[in-house]
């Protein structure tokens, strides 16, 4: 039986990744693909690269037309999912959003860093957090999932297993992330022109960004305390690909065994999350949903510094909403996500 | 039932390639990697990408392990390949050679530009060149195959057509090629560094590369006739793909519509060459065994203007050799290459 | 005695290379910067690389502001010099435009090529083309210098000694570029954003670039015969530069030294002009306003081989703009340009 | 009066830079050029770049060959320059040596980290550490001058002022680097070439880089107390550019005027030091002799976050050992520096 998923917001970098990612499975049909600047364009016609391989056309968004599917995925810019979610719940079978907008469980912190108003407040509580390494038995009953950001997914996976077992104090950890471009999304803009970008480095928002509150939130519930961090995330000339740094502080002096066994025993169900005994490198993960997670320990400022690695469009976006639909509709996790998986598909 | 495959040769690009798109079938066993400066370590440790995926370990060349595989690709150094394969024909099922050994009629050519001896000159007319969009019937009957070069792929695939249809003359054809670095092998040379490669592009081996003969060969032994061309290769700074922007004369004015006509009849059953009717761009079979090929009539200097653009590792090696298995092993061409083909399998 | 010297157009990438280069020179003093877009703005406040040596304001553009200054460069994009030369003529000491209003020789050929009307055809013969190595005597006396493009300027010095002194054909040429993303300009299109343009190739404009009817308007006026030739430019993923591989018919088997010596004897008085003996690359050029000139004889298709390489924002545009002001005010023409210059100054 | 000055380990990307910096200046003559692997080679000749422009040779090194210049550089790899010295201490009028060799204190810590012997320990105490902005009295006076290591001067530049004033806690600092690939020097290596640098990022020495002592025992000596930091470099697919991102915590609550006051203060006399009140970019410090600084304070964390950004083969390299260079000779400190100060020259 075929799995019909819609896209909407099917024309960015993340929805033309799930288009990539899901036109190769054989149980899933891509239905309908909404893209409202490119509506009436064939998905070729944008994207060379799907010719002869996608033959679909970019539709404008009609709540009708997606009703029913099994499975809708939204990657729309923050501020627009908010506007189409309400028209699609109980209306299709599930509704994975790969936007910000449905990630923080209180208005007030969602306008105090999205810097606009929300407009479906009443919503909030409903969707479940899409991390599965931390969430899965509560995505298996969801029906409205927001899948997480790029830089909170390579944040909480190397902070969570630590903070849970108490081997750091959850108060002064620095994060500091290095990001892709297409993290930015499909951009006109000076600022990340090729002339621009290319041999060239800078951080942004800081102390501003918007996955501050999320990965806050995210870590102070589930490792149950309070969390103190910073983060700054900065912008490299690469396509793909998230490189988190962390910086944390161990509670007593700690051996290699003792964080490789926290970090093993956390991660034991968890096939796309490989704890590294060497530095990971961005291209190890590239193009794959895997986090690629190493730490040293540092006796001179008893700091333990964590290391993780994502591709920002696969495990940061497009293969975590997957991973997701898999978990929700019972199949197994790695379906259409992992070259093992495919040998004894 | 399993298809056992070792590759020799393994720890390259081509090599690692070949164990990417392998590594995906299920109905592929990838039995032995050969790779001699590396025998003894796990793929993984050499190539953190694998870990999870790939549970294999290099070993050194012996061709008793290898006898009785059904398929044996080779994907070493030019020069290396001729001291192989008498020791494998006729004791594995098929072999196909990723080098340049196998590729050229005589011994004086090879050596000519290969610049050292044919130590298997005998097995020189042994080969069938793997071209499948041109030899697909003497692939089917196989037993050896020598896969194309990436330069002699685009160019070839861009003017077969014309000269067979006698659009063009067969002379004053002008060939320029760019391509990424991965194409060089893996280089621990200063000239390969990041730091000269980057914001740098350079022509090399003017009139003397070794692909010259190789697309000569082809060219006039399909067209049957003599075929006169300079080629240019130029390095650029990406790390994958072959740009190729060829210049050739008409013999009458042509329409574009006489021209896709030649193409489209000349590629009925080719499912990876695509005709376009825009520019190529190299990102567009980035990761595909495709090659895109488009063409610009001219009519102030009456030339007609052809582009083409593969992805050197894919269609230019590893995709184009398990096109070749493929072919030889009686399978849809396209099994385990192309995307649709996967949502069908 | 200082030169005073405005620039129109000042804050895109030709308009910021001239600050950058003037603003080293003892004998220049930048009087006025007009950027209309950025009227009001301090140029370290768009440009922070400026920061503390450069100390000016960018200024909306007024004809009285700029009358009487010495010279005034002019570098906006093409369609915008035609509305501002007639309002500068006359009133202030010479106008070098950088861009490509004033290098054809009819109106009808620029709406041909630029697509849009000329406003201001009268003045079209009153501009000399801004090319030292072949026009030094008229540039001398000019008060209106119309600056050659960046891809002309590659293919004519390439060209030029070969078809003056008859070793080639003038018919049959084949001109093949690859140039740096900074020759499109500060640009904000999607086209030309990182994510695009990084690991990418493509060919552009085939057949109707606007540098075409440029490049054989002056290499037949200045070869006094007709030269058929055919361009195709394309962008490469790099900031700054232009690579020319250039295909010509050799007349009669001609040799290394022949050919060097007509290049030589033309190239006497060039200080810019570099003939080499091994294959140019781009980064030896970079910064600085050379052109690297070599080339290669290939018997096997009676075929001169040339290849050329500049910083398309240096020779290709503020630096031979610089080069022309120092001839028309009777400077040596290295001023400010060559380092070996900078020893003796 | 010309400063004659001689050059050992000419041929690497720190000494080529001093040649390009070097030959701009009327007042400097490059006498010697020494580069044991390419002794006999001209310059132009490993370097078309410098073809017309500088006319020299690479020479063995001869210590009798150096006796009586102004100034030897030194610009080796590390643990090659300490058995050059002390044959050129009291033969020529000033060694600046860019390599780590004599920036220690002991024996005993350079062994730690530079994982080799020391073979002129009694010379450690000998050199002036030569951040000019520090050390500038040292300098003045001074024969022998340790030039800072890259990562050195971004990060000391950085936490000098906060740490002498008091504003920030000597420990709990977090430094993390991004370089470009230059600053590993001209590499043949396969962890270096462009296919495994490009799309890529790696940390690397983590907790074991031997800039650390360097940093600890400059800031501790200067700020007279035990300071306390992690300190985690990467390499990012860039050819040029530091870009560093600290985290410190405030001692008390603090205002952005309080924190400019203490930088602008400090760096009263500093030419080359710019604090900024944006965030910086790489791109506006390369190819100068720039350092970049801007801080943002976190109210959240109460931390401050610096970042600084130089150009590591200028400021982090060739172009601090000239402004070295100056302050030894009495000259002004900008000489050949700066565009502005040219323009005055």
């Amino acid at each position: 039986m075929m799995i019909e998923v819609g896209i909407v917001g099917a024309s960015g970098y993340s929805g033309t990744e799930l288009i990539r990612m899901l036109s190769t499975r054989s149980d899933v049909s891509i239905t309908r693909l909404v893209a409202a600047t490119s509506a009436g364009k064939q998905v070729s016609e944008l994207y060379p690269a799907f010719a002869g391989v996608v033959d679909l056309t970019f539709e404008s968004f009609d709540a009708d037309a997606l009703a029913g599917l099994d499975v809708v995925f939204i990657a729309l810019p923050s501020g627009e999912a908010m506007n189409i979610v309400p028209q699609l719940l109980n209306r299709v079978g599930r509704i994975i959003d790969l936007g910000g907008d449905f990630r923080l469980p209180t208005p007030e912190l969602y306008e105090q860093f999205y810097l606009h108003k929300h407009t479906a407040p009443s919503l909030l509580g409903e969707a479940v957090y899409g991390l599965p390494e931390l969430n899965k038995h509560q995505i298996v009953d969801a029906h409205f999932v927001a899948n997480p950001g790029c830089y909170p997914t390579s944040a909480i996976l190397s902070l969570l297993p630590l903070l849970k077992s108490g081997l750091i104090l959850p108060d002064g950890i620095v994060i500091n992330s290095l990001s892709g471009v297409s993290g930015a999304g499909r951009s006109s803009s000076i600022e990340m022109s090729f002339a621009e970008v290319n041999e060239n480095v800078w951080a942004y928002k800081i102390g501003k960004h918007q996955h501050i509150p999320e990965i806050q939130t995210v870590l102070e519930h589930a490792a149950r305390q309070r969390v103190g961090f910073s983060f700054v995330p900065h912008l490299i000339p690469i396509n793909r690909g998230i490189y988190t740094t962390i910086h944390a502080n161990l509670v007593v002096s700690t051996t290699t065994g003792d964080v490789n066994e926290v970090y093993r025993e956390f991660y034991t169900d968890a096939p796309f999350v490989r704890i590294r005994q060497t530095v990971p490198q961005i291209k190890d993960v590239t193009m794959t949903n895997f986090c690629d997670i190493a730490f040293f320990i540092e006796p001179r400022t008893n700091q333990l510094i964590i290391i993780s690695t994502i591709d920002n469009l696969v495990k940061g976006a497009a293969g975590q909403a997957i991973q997701n639909m898999n978990i929700m509709l019972g199949l197994p996790e790695e379906t259409g996500l992992m070259r093992k998986e495919l040998q004894h598909a």
